[in-house]
């Protein structure tokens, strides 16, 4: 196992006290229960907005926290859930008596442990709403997941949703939100290689050196076939004809496409896929209006790449342009 | 060799049709010559900024092409410095009388390059200035390199000397400042594994399963020292005593520290060297008020990091937090 780390028992509080070092001016880290919230929370008049799930997708979630996105995130061990204590804490720290939206990637343990919080936070008399958030295409089912898995359009939706809270959105509204979000966005990746957990010290899986795993993950869970590698264009064609195909687009819809690197693909190859990605939505008569092109979801340093659909409309897209601030979203 | 390609003939053509495609508000593509300029080029009253050289090292330069920072950059065939046609044309369509300045990376193809082409703009009668970036405190000679190599300051010259362009500064005043910049700029990097040039197929150097390469260089030029693996902060210490020892810092100066990761290194580990950086620097007393971490001059899918520290002064942050809009920065 090769990174750069201390020792697998450190990798999440020594990647959080990095945060805290470099992002003052942004965020403030809170230990013992974990989570990363506004330097600015609890913030007045609004809408709090709380996710989080296993450590290893950086910059998901923490580096989503920030003026016009996150008030808080839970970051959990590698790979692992946070804990309902966390999410609690965190709940509480953000809460100014508007309600708190919780935002859940669909994975058995995050979406227990959310419901957890969110009963014990209701118990301290916090309106908490929660929006799951299960846009992966690629399997029914899976590891750790009972029905579609959630990755790149919680970038979006947490985008999205920030910026609705912001503008005084109320609980209900900004949970119907989000859950619309989830409705029109569809993503779709695959992986070259496998990543390696700290703890495990050995790769997740196994890959040939000529194949391909589609379908993966962000975990590394299996997806819908390993395959020989194939150039890039067709790799990206059999992620995209999902993705246009589960949902009822129509020609001349405007959509928002993220082009995610999974952690070790470098950006030139991010390209090479935004390429062609664009040029199948031009082809089903698709407006690629907003993009996104980057590392926002990963996994450790799986080299791999995913695609996100989002339909947009009018209201999503004055909400995806307004002002953001936060370590990996800023404009 | 993995990758997400079509071939190793088409690679910098696809990444740059995929650029175009992405970022048509703000850059427009040159083909035959290859460059990158600004969508509303040539900008009038203003030195033009053009930099350039080999591709793999995304998102420098083409990443850095917007309002702030560079007028055009000019990508070379991966890993070899683009040719004089290149970077005249370039200069030719960013000119608007006031002078272009050709910011250099030091390898000795991209600065004979450069000259050649600064001496057919001259013929032309473009006011060509050259300020040359050599920062790599790691080693003095280096494959393809008489003296030092030029790595991250390069990043950080780029938006300073954009950020001055845009505020007025003459041609020689930002040949000067870029000059200045690179004088207090120091970088050295590491490396976890080798990258792997697409036409060369195999990976360009070889580290056992326990290695680690001290002071590589971005193309994977041999460092310092070859050695077993060690922790996060060992390899800190190791890559920030030669950077502050270099430079004769005084304890309150004032610093921006760039944490840059080679492409295969996710953001995770970035902030675990953050942390350790930020801490030794705050030890050697001086004061790190800017940072960026991610990233930003990359060597295809290396994993690895390097540390660049630039002395700051009040200029230098100033135009460092002066608006910026390309590709990979913005605010």
């Amino acid at each position: 196992m090769k990174k750069l780390i201390n020792s697998p028992e450190n990798v999440v509080l020594d990647a959080l006290k990095g945060m805290e070092a470099a992002h003052a001016d942004l965020l403030k880290v809170h230990y013992e229960p974990n989570f990363i919230a506004r330097a600015d929370a609890p913030v007045k008049n609004k809408v709090a907005l709380v996710s989080g799930g296993g450590s290893g997708h950086e910059p998901m979630h923490g580096g989503f926290v920030g003026k016009g996105m996150l008030d808080a995130a839970c970051p959990g061990a590698v790979f692992t859930s946070p804990t309902p204590d966390q999410m609690q804490a965190a709940t509480q720290a953000v809460n100014v008596g508007k309600g708190v939206l919780h935002i859940v990637k669909n994975y058995t343990g995050d979406v227990m442990n959310f419901e957890m919080a969110a009963d014990l936070c209701r118990a301290d008399g916090i309106e908490v709403e929660s929006a799951v958030i299960d846009d992966d295409v690629a399997v029914k089912d899976s590891t750790w997941t009972a029905g579609r898995r959630g990755v790149g359009t919680t970038v979006l939706a947490e985008k999205i949703c920030g910026a609705a809270c912001e503008a005084g959105a109320t609980l209900i509204e900004v949970r119907e939100l989000c859950r619309k979000v989830n409705a029109r966005g569809r993503s779709m990746g695959m992986a070259l290689t496998s990543c390696t957990v700290p703890h495990a010290g050995k790769p997740t899986f196994s890959l040939g050196e000529d194949e391909m795993e589609m379908g993966v993950g962000i975990h590394g869970e299996p997806g819908r076939e390993r395959m020989k590698l194939k150039p890039a264009d067709e790799i990206v064609t059999m992620l995209m004809e999902p993705i246009i195909s589960d949902l009822p687009y129509r020609s001349g819809d405007e959509v928002l496409m993220l082009v995610n690197g999974m952690g070790g693909t470098p950006l030139i190859e991010l390209y090479i896929i935004y390429r062609k990605a664009a040029e199948l939505a031009k082809a089903a008569g698709l407006n690629v209006t907003r993009r996104l092109i980057g590392p926002y979801i990963t996994s450790l340093e799986m080299a791999g790449a995913s695609i996100t659909l989002l339909k947009l409309d009018d209201q999503f897209t004055k909400l995806w342009d307004a002002p953001v601030h936060t370590p990996a979203l800023r404009w």
